[in-house]
């Protein structure tokens, strides 16, 4: 079976930068897995697209050197295995509140005697390689995403849950979860309370031995979350990317041109 | 019927900003009609998509007040007259190099007595309002793409064909086309000869009293291309947006962290 | 963020017509949401789509003043919340039997403190204007839908569920499941006993400040139920608005020219 | 092969209708060929979709009765094949206004020696029974679409090329054609000019022993196209059905319960 | 409602081969179709397809004498009743390891008294003939999989579960399950102990009175199976069949030619 | 840019062998890309698929190290342009009868100055590697097919059309239309007037130093066709591959067991 770079990357001590795909369709998928990202996550929970916008475009990252991640709308475990089967090598579970979620989580991804799986991976042989069998247990990872009050009560029993290779963190329902709405969601906090709270969650992975990850939404802020010790960080994603360039150029077209910009988003006359 | 916005700044005199789309998606389309582009083009001729991509995309845009554009692969009455049942309020069509193509394209964007087309407007009947028979063939616009040596030497030719509204440019072609490979296919050019054939063509349609507009890379060069008469232009597009603001977030990232990229692109494993 | 229009309705005491789609298609839905309906619900439980098919209607419907509303297969987090990321203004829950599942059904609704849902509107951030997160708990609507004996049994309680802002009645599981399969299932019921069920429901929702809801066959049946205090109702749907038409010009031309109707839906040659 | 039902039910002298399909969905199909319709055109001219939303309508029609009919966008040789090779049992032609175009027309259905048609009926050998190759041009119905003044000029010449099988009346464009826009386009004509024309085609056909066919919008006016001789009518569409049959009930439902309607169509919030 | 051959055949003492699709696309599901199985599954769990793939392949499988089955991915009751309404005359569920589990699966799909299915058989009303409502609970195939050791612990009790028309044995996840690992996954065992458990399962269902069915990679051994009391035999599936069928051919050109192959599967330039 | 193994292959005098994909679907394609074809053809001309599904199905090949194909409908600039900008290494275009038609066909593939495609290569660029402006005229195959009587009388200025790479023969079409429909059309023709053509084009092709390539039906034909001199064969398509193989099994499984088969493609009831 092809190896999980990502864990031979984070063996070494690399830090590493995960793309963000929230958009169904195989060509951006593609256009994102040409840029250089270590591994690329596409969204099934936030992302506007299911499974059937998920297969075409794991087929069209497989070519590059991308690792490719999932992440699932629900700890469910049709959907888990159904995104396994189409290739992914590792699944993000998101609101894993309990030791005992993370623990079913786990089970999901893991053929007997390590787990529940279900035997059948009819796209993904296609993609990994020979003794996917014998070898994925190994190589997948599972992401338990800690971002509500109740998981960081349970922090340090989630992340040493046997099996579980990571904890990704979303800092807006962290946020929203942590401070009961108090604070509005949204990336790159810089409240002492959640940069608090982002570390003490990469200190218990230190503890577990496993992996940190951390979606930003710059590349600043990133550097400062490897700094933290966290193994990966998510940077932005398709929709923000393109939206942002997109305004920039507009932006900058205006004031070049002394223009005046329609109403963004009015709903018009054309 | 609704207006057609591009045709009321352009009678102001103000010059208006294109998008462009190459992805078949309807969520991409969403978010760029968000962003305040006085029009967006969808391209069926080099973009990744076709027909079936291009129904759901007008419907996402419609809620904008961005005006809908439509590149068609060819010089072929079948796509012209589908993409404008579909919805689309003006026809970009590649490769007009003499006055009986440039004829031949204006007729098949209008309805008898001005032209060919045939009726059935079953889509863009949801969307443009009343009086759609009677108003549309003041609405649409046709644009005619000059980027072949033969289409500058019958430039004014083209230009005075009743009932086109506009000469799109093609920078890439157009150099192809009048160096004979000789200089590269790009955008933004900067060799003397070319810049002159670009102001030759805006000249042109002064003359003929249609509008001129540009494909640029850049919001810089297409100021320079308003301050040389152009009346619209098209900044970069969604393909070239999203992978450079990607490869931009990478490199800050791996300056940021000292970790080096994979080398993107690259066909291995994962 | 863009009003509830429904809310706006019942507040003023008007009752609404909602539309219903059972096809995947957005075209079927834009055609649809040009009629005038108050209100378009998606029919991901019983209509022949899902996700992958709902997505594009909600943007095909966008330009409309109708409000987009989705029920949803089942009481499962994943699908719910995906419904909302991709813009739904309300979600119609199918056999909610109990308080606690009410409960759990609105948390899926709701950012915290009023619940558990995630955050992450990424599409719906593009059609619903500003301040989502701050207004949406205000703005979505929960229906549940009470439609078993089970259900009947709970019925107060599930009415006072707090968040809860309708109850939607489908008198076909209703009756089958108050009978136990004794009557047939089908609209527009004119046994006593299940009228009654019906204003019963009705005269609960009162009681506990919501809106109810009915799905009827027919505008004069609608009425009636306005009459007794519905404040919605859904009136057939796509597929058997399309076929009964269908079905009526066929008719009506076999006796007008004297032929003989094929035996439709029989298995043959062509 | 599967004899074509059409051809039957004229030769018994049996006037048929025929459904119209514009919008690009399998259950849509189902739903229409379960109706009793000798025959269903899928408009891929006017209507909303292309080849890709052929191909599944096609599958979804076979298990009924109905004869399967496509309309192509235009006289182009690559579409056309394409359709027969998916399915179709005939092909209506848009704008054939010459006996050269009639007979270019002809040719693209027909294999050697009568036409050119390439031979390759990959999945239309599913749906057809055996000895497709041999028996095929003798079931596959030809239909020249006459609906211009210079059609109307060359009637005659048109009716009477070998191997065609019937002319198909649009009266919309055949309006629009013949009045260079004087009257505006529309089924059902009730002006004596355009009823004698309608009157005219089907004249001709007589007099060259192929069938005819009109595009009306009521059963009515269909049974009086019959009372002149025409073989076959299309009654209105699947668009025009689902809109209309939406329209009454909303507006039954606003007479009965008082509520006034929401301004259809209005761009506006929810 | 057409009545459910797989129950006639059995009932007659017949032995049936069944299909498998786990492509989605509807071409193969009609080419598949055309065989001559006396029924076909398709596989929303580990095939590569999910709701949205299906619906067109049922259809296209609808002029076919061929029976519908469908697994599911999981026990999960929104899918279970999704695919009923679609079309299935027949659900298979992994992973059933207790009699509650098979109660609960045998409850989703019956109409109440005998389950808690929703009623709304939207597509399936165009597909099933009359009366489905009272007819459809006493068609529909309920086949739990019997594949953990668990499962095998409870053979008698799921088998004997009210409703429960057969058990489905996979191979892979069996002996994955019933080995804890030791023993790799695959279809076809030779090892006594797996032939023990797989003919110990075909004796319950005898016991039961229900049928029994089992995946097999070959036509020799789904004979065997049959000899062993098996009523019903899936060999092999659309991926193994065209990727040896490929193999197959290229090897034999190969050896004819002595040409050296590429090295299948590489990574590499074209 | 990523060279053109055929090339590579012919140069070295080795044969190779050509897959063929009629059915849209990205899964059968990377299927069939696994197995070790040196090239793969789609087939946009008698595959049930069109631009839309070709696209997913390259980038799911692009992993592997297969050459793709791709066969057009017609010779129509639009869309042969549109296949080349979405990956296709070589364009197969049907129904070449005449030098004038193989020199317009070669100048679509080609960039000025040896052609006249236009630029815009959006997907290619993340498939082809670098220099795809400046490298692909020497990359890309133009393969015309000979299968007319005509055709064969301008057999060898047909091969010597500049630029052209090679032919492509189809036998169906070639037989049908050298006998004018006295031969059924089919692969592996044993006909000596038969066996004399394709020697005879192999003879034209190798006079004029351009590859000969024949569409077969067995490995068998295909290697005696190399023995005449062809270059490449393709062997079969997936479609009568998947049917063989299922079809094979099932007659097996009848043989095995007694069962007698339900009559394969009968229309009827389940």
């Amino acid at each position: 079976m092809i190896k999980n770079r990502l864990k031979q990357l984070w063996a070494e001590g690399k830090p590493t930068i995960n793309g963000w795909l929230s958009i169904g369709n195989s060509f951006t998928a593609e256009i994102m897995a040409a840029q250089g990202y270590d591994s690329i996550g596409v969204d099934l929970q936030h992302g506007a697209l299911d499974y059937n916008g998920l297969l075409p475009m794991l087929q069209a990252m497989r070519a590059s050197a991308t690792v490719p991640l999932v992440r699932v709308p629900w700890l469910e475990p049709g959907i888990i295995m159904k995104v396994l089967d189409a290739g992914a090598y590792g699944v993000i579970c998101p609101m894993v509140n309990t030791a005992e979620q993370a623990a079913e989580f786990v089970s999901y991804l893991r053929y007997p005697p390590q787990g529940s799986r279900s035997f059948g991976p009819t796209r993904v042989n296609f993609a990994a390689g020979a003794n996917y069998a014998s070898e994925s247990n190994g190589e997948i990872l599972a992401f338990a995403m800690v971002e509500t009050a109740e998981a960081m009560d349970n922090l340090d029993a989630i992340a040493s849950t046997p099996g579980l290779d990571g904890i990704y963190v979303g800092p807006a329902d962290l946020t929203l979860g942590m401070t009961q709405g108090r604070l509005p969601p949204a990336f790159d906090r810089e409240e002492p309370e959640m940069i608090e709270a982002i570390q003490r969650i990469v200190a218990a992975c230190k503890r577990a031995g496993i992996a940190a990850a951390l979606h930003c939404g710059t590349p600043a802020y990133a550097a400062r979350a490897i700094g933290w010790g966290y193994n990966m960080t998510t940077v932005s994603n398709d929709v923000r990317m393109l939206a942002g360039a997109a305004e920039a150029n507009i932006k900058k077209f205006r004031e070049l041109t002394g223009g005046s910009s329609v109403s963004a988003g009015s709903k018009g006359g054309y």
